[in-house]
């Protein structure tokens, strides 16, 4: 036990820095926050992209309605002041992920530009990656595949974004995805090929 | 642009596992959930653990008072519904980390074995790893670094834990730390050692 105590003596703190985080990982971390209508596309190119790089061995996750809605922010509704709240907690995961070195893809509707905006202000440049999935409310009212915009149509479902409730579309994403005119794997090659691009595949 | 839409009709959905994400790498997800009375060491030995296993290549973040209490839970202050709320959310965070395959240590005095239990209940078994840090008040009272068992003991801090609100010890921790009578590199040494002979460090 003596050479513990020794080593107590001259022992210092030590932090891992975010360099030495993604070092390991031999790639950097980000957050690539997917936006757009329900049904645009978001989780199902989210959770493609997700695929794509932990195949390159790209360290990754993604957060979504599935483990969002259910888990974390299971006591939010959808009222203004939770939906800011939920957008809040959401950019404040995404970002311990960042500072983990993970590339984090997040798949929520997020409508209000000032939401994003605060997401955006609390992460260092570069590493929010806006992407917006545009496709026309007529494409995602056409594919409908859970039924909402029905519901919303005949008023079941209030607040629905894109039917009474404003989408408020990127000015400056950093990526625009054709949702209208483009596949799945197509869209989510194009991810793919902006991180590589812009740096975002190694460390 | 023909070849791209043919791969769409023949493109599946692709979800990445819990297995995939652990082999690229190389070792288990889980939760260190360090708990003791203020002082005890907790986020001193988290960050230790934290630099250990990323010198070896392991996964890791740590979610302490520094990256929380300023970031997603700055919404709550220490009534007993926020405490609850802000184990609740450390919790469900933990959660993705460990999903993500991540090692992910927790520093947080988290008093009430009820908010504990429920952190338990939702990761699977063997996710979740209590660490009890203990040392005892008399310990805790005089490193005392940020003064605050002064305060409290003068009456201008309520609820503290140890002085006017419970600690209660885990019954069954995974592992007890001697904080009374060890060093915080002993310390992280023996949680390094408990990981390596549970099976965490391999995938």
């Amino acid at each position: 036990m003596t050479e513990q105590k020794a080593t107590n003596v001259t022992w210092h703190e030590h932090k891992v820095s975010r360099a030495e985080r993604e070092k390991i990982k031999g790639h950097k971390g980000a957050v690539l926050w997917f936006t757009g209508l329900s049904a645009c596309g978001k989780s199902t190119i989210a959770n493609e992209v997700d695929y794509l790089l932990n195949q390159r061995g790209i360290h990754t996750i993604v957060l979504d309605g599935d483990n969002i809605r259910m888990g974390l922010n299971k006591n939010l509704g959808f009222s203004a002041e939770d939906r800011a709240e939920n957008i809040r907690r959401i950019g404040e995961v995404a970002k311990l992920f960042a500072t983990s070195g993970t590339i984090v893809g997040t798949a929520f509707i997020s409508p209000y530009k000032a939401d994003r905006d605060k997401v955006r202000a609390i992460l260092a440049p570069g590493e929010y990656v806006e992407i917006y999935v545009n496709a026309s409310l007529e494409t995602c009212e056409k594919r409908d595949p859970k039924g909402l915009y029905k519901k919303a149509r005949a008023g079941e479902l209030k607040n629905f974004t894109g039917i009474d409730d404003p989408y408020e579309a990127p000015e400056k994403p950093e990526l625009v995805l054709d949702s209208d005119n483009k596949g799945i794997a197509e869209l989510a090659q194009e991810v793919v090929a902006y991180l590589e691009q812009n740096g975002y595949l190694k460390a």
